[in-house]
């Protein structure tokens, strides 16, 4: 290796790095905002993130930047090797899709989203569709702007395909398309056996009142049982769940409450911490490269459903979970039967809200908002039509009037936001959590009789081994080929969903 | 007014917003860093600050700017309007002297004091002063340095004025001697008084013990009815009480408690209220100007020591807070008399450490250190000569002593800060504190009743219409002329203080 090529690697890690830098200030200004922050702090806030936006986005599209990357590009030892290459690899992914968007664009889909999002929340509380309608319009036209800027495969794709891959690298609706169409027949079909079942799982825990501060220590407790390390994180609450921080050494978890529901906060507890546990197990010498950031959404969403879902709603988890009733949360272990708590956490039933479905019917939530926006993106959709095709969704796929637009097109936050191809790296994550945890329990014989035993350590370990460690050095589609030996498929979903709430539901 | 120089004040106006802008994020990661952080992100929250740090100096000293404040200087137009013209007068102050210290410099401050700082830990933890001695060397060749690069009056002043003069526009080495002298003689003769009397206040409410979580709510309680505004601000704990926050809408304080002393946590939180009711006076509309930002830290504190020590510890403020005692702390109004909660606030006892005295020994705990520094800065003491130094002054102006480093010359953080200068600016607040103080008794004739009723908002409005309001609109010595009519004099705190405690002490 010559210096002047292991200077342009090393000059372009240090750019990567320090644009990383500034930017993760912008993730702890976003915690604070939605967990400390004094509300008189809500305008200067809004004023700081756009400053910070600005520019880290005008130091991502430097010619600097670009001429570093060509320079490595042509540099034959860095492309010798599998991970400087998988870093020049991203990083031109990165810088091409940077410069493709003019900043002008950039900075109107970020005030039109500000405003956007405000006016969604307020025709929402008010049920006033009309009133969001212009917002909607407005930043749906930004968007096709943008996916037009970005570009698709004008033979076989669509406009869909180009904001998509923001989220889920690769991602395309016709991929999409394919695995969704199959497993909505199957989850349908599925979903209409267990709401005509007979046998109904008892829902008696859900209603059981626990102080939220007793609450609040056992979800702690659980989230550092399962490997969540709080000397490199938090927990904290917020109205709305979620996960951010800075780097892998300083993780911001939040979840919310509910007095009469430990599996609310319990789950979504578990949700996170997931996340935090896939960003935890990032390497902190590769802060600030591809090969210290997470794959997709997708693949991020895999991890927190695998512990929400395939972890948390199992058998095995409740036997342990059951056990420590007593002395972290001062119930009796005769309070609730083993199925009890197993079968609260499994109550299976069709609703209008997305947040608040189940492992059953989510995914159905997900197809009537990826059939929406991807008409709408390619102008076979007008926005005032929404409420309509939901409503007619709504009654197709999970068999429900919907009453009014708060309970419909207007529930999400998502499009407010200008986040459009977003929603199916959810279902993405379903389907790549029941593949990854079939991997996982085929590595680790008795996965489950070491849940029984809160023993979650050797699940962690492998995940950290097999997908956290490698950060972006493949691709989604990549990484589940290595990963579990087969590409993508709803059949791991299907034998999960199948296998747990038949004998539940008395199949 | 044309529309060129109209031009030229906005663009500075939104250049100046701009740089504060950007290290007002900076306040936030500090707060964050000292309340909320887990302890795995300290290594990269020192880069994340050493970049925001980078970015903000080199915005500050760019020709840019430089040529804005030229045209604006240039504009009679500007300079009519009082406002405007103090604007520019504190951008040009400023900006010369962000350009008059090489980044070269300040970029090797920065680090050495990370360093030293650890270092300082380390070595008073070892009562090792030898360990730290080089690091303070370092320091105090770079301090010598920037104090050269910033200047000083070469005929009448000294090193230490340069670096006095950016925490106390103004401040000379002259100046401060030419009032502590006299002070410290008055003080000296009081102490001694103080300590030879007969009659002693009862200690005994210092030695109650109310549990942590019923002394932060009566704490919030306190500051909040003194005129902190907590839908723009916070109160958290911390190991050292502190006061940030990045504007005058969202504002962090912090305190710390002692479970068996609310004094303790009490007198900080008044005292950081002081620094806070400041900062929340200050007009948004000014926020990133001048003349949104406070006038020096001499003024700072004469707000925090005014609530802590003129309201905080008078007769009047524990009568109304007596009658709170029952409903907020659970207290019966028998169980301490109100001289007993009086007295307890008023002990005065000569101690070692500066941070735990009280306010007659206070001031000379700063002279020892104005001293010391005036005199490494100016060449005349080596720093192997401080720990002798620092010993001979306490036992000839505290009557003290020391036993060990430890509880001597390395108690304090501010030198291994790479800050020097800026200990004096602690009695000028307590002098200026007493000064306003007596104007806000003549401004307002019933004040002490309206503090026995729990009423301070005819204060908090006096201050705010009188000090905060003017942000940098008035030198520090204009604005004590302005408010007070005089110039500054130890009269006010020396009345102040003989006044309260020698009937305490039976004198």
């Amino acid at each position: 290796m010559t210096t002047a090529t292991c200077t342009a690697f090393d000059e372009l890690a240090t750019d990567l790095r320090e644009s990383v830098l500034l930017s993760s200030t912008e993730q702890i200004l976003g915690w604070d905002q939605e967990t400390m922050m004094p509300e008189g702090g809500v305008e200067y806030r809004s004023r700081q993130l756009a400053l910070l936006a600005r520019l880290v986005a005008e130091r991502d599209q430097t010619n600097a930047r670009g001429e570093l990357i060509a320079a490595c590009e042509e540099d034959s030892n860095v492309l010798a090797d599998p991970v400087r290459a998988g870093i020049v690899r991203e990083a031109r992914r990165d810088y091409t899709r940077a410069c493709k968007v003019p900043a002008r664009l950039v900075e109107e889909l970020t005030k039109t989203a500000s405003i956007a999002q405000h006016e969604w929340a307020q025709s929402r509380a008010a049920n006033d569709f009309k009133r969001f309608q212009p917002w909607l319009e407005k930043l749906v036209s930004l968007l096709r702007e943008k996916a037009a800027c970005l570009g698709w495969d004008r033979a076989h794709g669509e406009p869909w395909d180009a904001l998509a891959d923001l989220y889920e690298p690769g991602c395309t609706a016709k991929m999409v398309e394919g695995v969704f169409t199959p497993l909505r027949g199957r989850l349908q079909t599925f979903v209409a056996q267990l709401t005509s079942a007979t046998r109904k799982p008892s829902n008696a825990f859900n209603e059981f009142e626990i102080p939220i501060e007793k609450q609040e220590a056992f979800c702690k407790f659980v989230a550092a049982k399962i490997g969540f390390d709080f000397s490199r994180g938090r927990l904290d609450r917020s109205t709305h769940p979620f996960c951010s921080g800075s780097h892998c050494n300083d993780i911001r978890m939040t979840t919310r409450y509910a007095t009469h529901c430990l599996n609310d906060g319990l789950g979504s507890t578990l949700h996170e911490s997931g996340h935090g546990i896939y960003e935890q197990g990032l390497h902190f010498s590769q802060v600030g490269l591809p090969s210290g950031q997470s794959v997709s959404l997708g693949i991020h969403e895999s991890q927190s459903r695998m512990w929400e879902n395939q972890v948390g709603r199992s058998k095995a988890f409740w036997m342990w979970a059951q056990g420590t009733f007593k002395s972290e949360l001062g119930i009796e272990p005769t309070r609730f039967s083993l199925d009890a708590l197993y079968e609260a956490a499994n109550i299976v039933e069709p609703g209008l809200i997305r947040v608040e479905s189940d492992e059953a019917t989510y995914n159905l939530h997900i197809m009537v908002r990826f059939e929406i926006e991807r008409a709408i993106l390619r102008g076979d959709l007008e926005v005032a039509g929404i409420p309509a095709e939901w409503n007619r969704l709504y009654r197709d796929y999970l068999g429900l009037t919907v009453p009014d637009d708060r309970r419909g097109c207007m529930q999400d936050i998502h499009w407010s936001m200008g986040s459009m191809g977003y929603f199916p790296t959810y279902t993405l994550g379903n389907l790549y959590a029941a593949q990854f945890f079939e991997a996982a329990k085929y590595a680790i014989p008795d996965l489950d009789a070491q849940i029984t035993r809160g023993e979650f350590g050797a699940l962690k370990t492998w995940l950290n081994r097999e997908i956290h460690q490698h950060g972006r050095q493949f691709s989604p589609t990549e990484l589940v080929m290595r990963v579990t030996g087969k590409p993508l498929s709803a059949e791991p979903l299907m034998r999960h969903l199948e296998g747990k709430l038949r004998p539940l539901y008395g199949m």
